[in-house]
């Protein structure tokens, strides 16, 4: 079950559909005989990464069921201006009720892969992996992750049931980070690795010392990634490292490598622009 | 029944619960103490237009009913940076379930709204008005155009059922431009004017003489908008001339001056970046 | 997308099964075999115009996917006494299990079509449109106004956000009519007319002078609509003229000759008595 | 837990909304201050029985939370014209937001009950009970069997699996009327009594041998009607008798008077004429 | 319409997925090619009454279209270690996706069968009809009372709208026993029996007199029963007699002998452990 | 947002309540005044756990306003028979209505909560960590491990998407469990530990040296445990041991004190029974 036929994104895509054609189309009622067809392509009208061909399907098929839907290429390919990305073809009505609906999914989620794409090949020479955050459009959290892998980075957790990240508030609430990161690992499900988000060295210390699984530098400067970075070489720790905070197109490149294993980029999700995608008609 | 507080709104705030929390917060359950109490205060980080505080307090309301939300500027302000927009204050767990959707609804909503002010500001001594398109993310569609307004533009039609707007196909479909006003005429809801979507000035002029209400100049070059707007004076019609296609904040402020009374611009929407806001929390 | 589509029509159609079905038919599971089949057809038992039948196929689909259902006749059709409306045939449980919603959509929906039919028919001679009201069944919305099409009327607006209606309430709030019409011309979607209320001849006369699109004649006497029929020709004005209050087939023909150019009918979709359709079954 | 209270019945109020506020109110948007108070009272404009004035406070609930609903008759109250039902207070656009739905429900649920209470009183003295059946609008199965009972009226079995009611298909199916009575005994809830559908009096006949607790005469003449009671009284059963098929206002009284038990009436929710309740502003 | 195909069900099914693949399957996503092909059984690991492959098949349609799946023994069979049940194929992906819901549903219906079928086992020579009860899983009613048929026994009311049940504090309020039956004569559901919970001898004697159709003997001690039984034959009464409460595997037998007619007993839905299913990869 | 709060059991809690009181309590309805109150207090009838009270509040709240609910002992509180647990007073129809499905949830997910503490106390000497596993109630997950924490065991995986778990047929496709390990490693969220199932100890040598986290043994006698754990020791290795498959109380003890970290019982949620509460009433 993918993240385009789960029960949440069929929700989503009612919801959708509802509130653009809950009350009808009524200029193509008024102007298209119900019989007329329609042959069509979505075409990419700038260079992308692509990510949401599966879902417009399904958009498509909760329309009507007399829509014929093909994609050309598979979500995850980087492809030039004018390529076709996908064929409709079916009745009229169906074909322009289902296109802003459908447009909007595929622009957004090929936004997201998009931009996600330019983070992981500005990363690649440093060698730190690109990840996600929750930083997501509400109710999109599976999808936008999903465009996230489509671009090349992987996620990070999927809600705050499936990792642990201790920050402040639950450190102050326990007492200690020591104290934190010890009863996680007593009742926390054994599965999940202990992640602390620290910020500044003298904190940083502390969760090495706690035996944190992965430590989250927010917010650090470069200065002192490379610090922590050194500090866990001396400590010969297994902890991996990520930073947070601010990451840009400017400076990814240069946190990639200064040896850290992760950079956590909420932009990915919250301010990807929406790339231009367009539906042509045939015929 | 504000956009922020009809079921379609509430399901969504459901959907984007769920996904967070529909497992728990593993992190919290092992290290606060259920009675603990957290305060804190959302916190604009840049320059924005604030828009869904409204929304956020639902979201709290949903999360628990023991958190005290209470919004300390309205939707629509123009706030500076470090400008505390509202507080907040319960039980922490409850708290900090609620932060991360909070924030993401509020990041997005106060993006659109302040990205629309940009343009409503560039276009202010131009004359023309502001709109959104149906370019929105789906299923925020009465969310975004909400926002829309408290950036200061005004609204296109919500939907495929409150507006008749005729393009190619639908012209196409009928045999002629003036046949298909006329059957809109005839046939459409009596309240709704009757829109045409034009792609240069022979076909401008068919929707003049076919009495369009409204026409939408749809990727003209400047100097066809000039024109377009001195037909219609020699014309003497009323109709509405309506600019649309790749509008941009350094090409709206020349448009607005042409002497057109509409602009409307799909990146109020489909690309405002996230705005930055920050919950601090307190002793 | 149309009205038996949307995922609102689907989501009524669940309702109306899981209230009938949901706890099984005792009867036929305990005297009908798992394997054993039945066909039937829907007859019209009185002269109609029948409305409903692809919102049947809707509901059989959702009963089994085993019941094959073909209607005989479009929906818009008037047909009469005894002609067979549709056929369906499947697993007897299934037919049966279907039988009693499929008849209660579609002799309501047929109801109101009827009824429609038999106003609009009064109203031919005097030129005057039969437009519907938001006067229908909650959670009918759609569904009605489609029925009311399909008796050969046409729709007043879908919800409060498709038209602007201005009565006495909105006046009283910003002082006079003629700022109401104004502040709506300037804020309310473009693509929307005003629409006035008024309760009598002097308020009509406010109505024309502030440029309203539409006046609504509410609960005026055949006097009063000769006089304001009279006042817009005088004036010169473009404004359309709708009457509503109360009009029934005993007055609508005379209404309709007046020159007016809209008459609205609660009656359509508040009143219409179902019309008779059974469903008989063969060998 | 009420008719009015269910899961099912906040599913169809939140239906209704979406339908007719999903989209905004534009005309109040632009013309009512937030802050604007207003209140009316719900006033029967004709003679009715009341039923639904619980339900209306569930939808100005579901409006807002700042709307005071105060109902000033019960359900089931015969009124006179001009009677005031229920007063409501709040924010002016949360009151003309919830004002149509509520009408829209509050005139319906009224014309079943007094529809209903017309049928009571013409069948009083001949002592028949009236009861309803499932030819209910789709969805509301619930609500008008409610409306009903507030009419004076019994409810006929809820759904199909609340009531075993054997018809000619299951006699088929099983081979004899007398083999399918004993199967539905054996096999079916034994608190549900055996009812079975007689097209005549041979049938009838049977239906008595075979021990049916119930016999449904279905479109018997008068005739037929008196020569059943008095088989029944020969025969010394204590079954219980039970009329259907074209029951009218002018039929009833006689029908009642025959000895027969009950008499069911599709009418009463299939064809029911809403009726007419204002809503007036008041200060 | 059967129980597994219900809008409840669904909805039913549609929750279990999500909260087990709502983030999707981390595991199969990073091992397993999209296009790899995966076969297997379901096999009963013991003894057992099968009931649920229906519902399987819905879940696994609802996983994915693309899963093939064939039950090979019909539900309500009794079957032996090791055989197999169903086989399903079809991606990988797919399959792995809907294993574990699939068994969680089977394996939960299907002991409720097989409990069932030893207590009917248990009863039979006695003569007294096994029914269960309204004490089900929350949201499981209509699908454990199908195991439940399954099983061989039959069900109780399905809820509360679909049985009278008379209890104490129906009799408190009413003031009498006599009253309370009266009473529901009169106004229930004529095809409704009226069932009284007696809870002694003295209390049995007065249900007799007030003419119960049923008289359900809560708690009863053997001799009790034995003492009521006698009673009913000495009045010559048509009641039927229902025992309740802490029936065992133990006492079954004994008191289906006493010549009750039913025996209701909770267990069935509440304390049945799951039967052993195991899903078998081949190929 | 606990788990007794999310849309997901607010939609269960639906699904609950719409299948025992979507038509009603009729006999409530004919025997209770409107106006009636009554009180009642839930008391344990056997030694037991206590879990589910919170949600028992829920169900409450939901079936009426109006209804008193307090908790008199806290989840996770092992109380003697006849403890007293909770009271309630409110309208006697809304308890009336509330009770069935309160009980239900009572007894069902303490049943999983004294079941666990029965596991927990057995292992607790050896010194394992009992945690549940993905045999729950379909659509009751987070319910069901919320009950077994309450019984003082930990949770596995919450679901496919917050744990990685390789089994044979995921070693399969990948070519070696070496590779799939590594695969794992580097594609899935770095937050979570890789855990491999294997069935023998040749496999269980496999697993340590690809470097799992954790290994699942899985049916291991309990001689190739005590092995597994000795070639661990020799190993030197950190990896965390789990047991699983077919463990009983009557060999969970051992199993505890053959050095393994965690041991899994599906038993704890698919087969736990109802333990016994009541609901008394009171003058």
């Amino acid at each position: 079950m993918n993240a385009w036929e789960t029960p949440h994104t069929l929700a989503l895509i009612d919801l959708a559909l509802e509130e653009d054609l809950g009350r009808g189309d009524v200029t193509s009622v008024v102007t298209l005989p119900a019989e007329q067809q329609l042959k069509g392509a979505f075409v990419a009208r700038q260079q992308m990464v692509v990510a949401g061909l599966p879902l417009v399907a399904q958009v498509c098929a909760r329309v009507s069921r007399e829509i014929q839907f093909d994609a050309l290429v598979p979500d995850g390919a980087a492809v030039k201006p004018n390529t076709p990305l996908a064929t409709l073809a079916g009745p009229a009505r169906a074909v322009l009720a289902a296109e802003r609906t459908a447009l909007n999914f595929l622009q957004r989620l090929s936004g997201v892969a998009s931009l996600t794409a330019t983070f992981v090949a500005a990363a690649k020479a440093g060698g730190a992996r690109i990840v996600d955050t929750r930083k997501t459009t509400p109710g999109y959290r599976a999808l936008e992750k999903y465009a996230v892998r489509m671009g090349g980075a992987s996620n990070h957790r999927a809600d705050l049931g499936s990792g642990v990240l201790i920050k402040d508030n639950h450190v102050a609430a326990v007492g200690s980070l020591l104290q934190a990161v010890q009863r996680a690992r007593q009742q926390a499900p054994h599965g999940l690795k202990i992640e602390v988000e620290v910020d500044g060295l003298e904190q940083f210390d502390e969760a090495l010392q706690a035996g944190a699984d992965i430590v989250l530098l927010d917010n650090f400067t470069l200065a002192q990634v490379h610090e922590a970075v050194a500090r866990r070489k001396r400590a010969g720790a297994a902890v991996l490292l990520e930073v947070s905070g601010g990451v840009t197109l400017a400076t990814v490149a240069e946190l990639a490598s200064t040896g850290v294993d992760l950079i956590s980029v909420g932009a990915l999700t919250h301010s990807a622009p929406a790339v231009d995608v367009g539906l042509d008609f045939v015929g």
